[in-house]
């Protein structure tokens, strides 16, 4: 089946008649359009593109199967009268309340004047996109192969001396000029104590020999993001617990990415990582989920996580990134990215995990 | 009065106990505060963030005169404990519709049970927002001066046979490194053909001496944005028709710079270009309006437009950018950034204007 196909399944399972989809990756995943702005109007029948002038070439070149409507910049005002040309029997029509503004439901609610009904439906492509077909994981791995490259650049390359954001942009510009699109979030490089902060931005700090460096980056190619971090020293540890706790978090890693087998939840996929490092006596120093999954967005379902008591199903691409956060001292992540398949995950990510660099 | 002092005098003149502001400029306006995450909430007498444990420390630094309500990431969870401890008298707690989804306004009416309502306010904090303040127009100034620094970089740079890509990349790279914490958009370079495309995304394509090259870009410095653009020719113009085009397209931005005056609506303005390609004979190829307002966001109010009938308050911080886009033969656009004074207004773009590069 098509992605369309099991979409007007979702649909006809939930009586709805027609649907707006807005979400700009939800739009590129069904339609292949990759416009910043659109909005699709499927039928049990037909599909449509509605969109403004600047994309109506663009639509007729990557949509060759949907129907162009030319929009202009005023759906809203017009909106009535092209939805009345899909002919939608019991006038229900869904959209996402997760993707659409207030002011733009209300401007919705004017203009369809209570003749079509507008249904809340959360989620319907969402779930869709969490099992990756042959196409994506292809561009995915691509977008895997520029990150792990510039990984290996900048380990080569990075100095005590040097700032974060010195770092950081090595990285970007790395990745920008060897093949990847745009950066799939802005680079963290995390030093010493800004280590222990998970989200840290990159700052003018300066790289100590001795201390522990976070990287955490990734890219996009063909629309599909990647994800990859870890954490190096440059010489010689200052500290001897470095060494403990990048160990702890490498066998968490691996009891995951070893032990993950269809029909275990995301929960308890977690509970594989997290129980190694509660064991080790770090348990309270690891506060995020073990990883998320990754597509056309950075962030996307499923989750390994406590929060996450679902079946993780086959075909989904996930991130494994343990981590152990110290206040003051300093932290120590390592993310992978991985396929679930049906005999357990497979990784994708080829990165060298080394906890020490020389000098 | 201060920037909340105005706020509270718009709350009162709108009856409103207590404000939610969720849009993160606007949030950054008000507060200083610059975390990804978080909501103010503002009434008659107190301010506060309400975010997340990744930024606590952060708002503690940012923001010295708000309270600070460690919310964790269920801010909805506590909601209505939360603003009662704000004792918000009759109840009306003003929202941004424009700026919350639709998932989340319904997840806030559950939260809030009736006992607090929630009132449609768009605009507010948009309004203050137009009329810049020397601390504004002092960081816009930074943003300004580096992309001008970028145009003559780039322009003694380039070279036909590199391609679009390339260009925008080298752009971006120099603005990075060069005092810019990001590009305010990402760069458009659109050659020969290509360049008939306002809003063009730069591609593959090979530039040749003779043809027009927009080149439009801008980055962001202290949060405030820049915005320049400038059509050039790599050598002798392969169409005479081209020097035309460039220099009616100059004199159009010149009549509006030199005549826009205070009193005049975004529409007058507007006209003073319009009317000069109108005369020219290109009336038909200037679709966009003249020029918007730029300031933490890179688009915001006011507008030089055919569709704003308002007048543009003193302070406005302004885009000035005439074109003229022939299909099939490319275009011509010039945009500078001018700060309204009582007197008219003052160009901040110092970037030079050359319709020809020599080779």
């Amino acid at each position: 089946m098509t992605r369309l196909e099991k979409f007007r399944q979702l649909m006809a399972e939930q009586k709805i008649d027609g649907f707006l989809v807005t979400q700009p990756e939800n739009r590129r995943y069904l339609s292949g359009f990759t416009g910043s702005s659109g909005i699709l109007i499927i039928t049990p029948e037909r599909q449509a593109v509605a969109t403004d002038s600047r994309y109506y070439e663009q639509v007729r070149q990557q949509c060759p199967d949907w129907e162009l409507i030319e929009a202009g910049y005023d759906f809203v005002g017009n909106m009535l009268e092209t939805l009345r040309q899909f002919e939608l029997g019991a006038r229900r029509v869904g959209f996402e309340p997760g993707h659409i503004n207030v002011s733009t439901l209300n401007s919705w609610e004017r203009a369809l004047k209570g003749r079509l009904v507008l249904v809340d439906t959360e989620g319907f492509v969402e779930v869709l996109r969490m099992r990756k077909d042959q196409t994506e994981v292809a561009s995915i791995r691509k977008a895997i192969a520029v990150a792990d490259e510039a990984l290996v650049h900048v380990t080569q390359w990075m100095k005590p001396g040097m700032t974060e954001r010195q770092v950081a942009w090595e990285i970007e510009s790395y990745m920008r000029t060897h093949g990847a699109d745009a950066v799939s979030f802005e680079p963290i490089v995390a030093s010493g104590p800004n280590s222990a902060m998970p989200h840290a931005r990159p700052t003018e700090r300066v790289l100590q020999a001795g201390e522990p460096i976070t990287m955490d980056f990734g890219c996009i190619v063909e629309g599909y993001c990647s994800d990859l971090t870890r954490t190096v020293c440059l010489g010689e540890p200052a500290d001897t617990k470095y060494l403990e706790v990048w160990y702890t978090v490498l066998k968490a890693q691996e009891m995951a990415e070893d032990g993950a087998r269809v029909g275990m939840t995301g929960e308890q996929i977690d509970k594989l990582a997290r129980d190694v490092i509660a064991e080790a006596g770090f348990g309270d120093y690891f506060g995020h989920g073990l990883g998320h999954g990754v597509g056309l967005a950075i962030h996307e379902g499923p989750r390994f996580s406590f929060t996450y008591p679902h079946e993780v199903p086959v075909g989904a691409i996930m991130t494994i990134e343990p981590g152990i956060y110290i206040p003051g001292w300093g932290g120590v992540r390592i993310e992978d990215m991985a396929w679930v398949r049906p005999n357990g995950l497979e990784i994708l990510t080829a990165a060298p995990k080394e906890p020490v660099l020389n000098l």
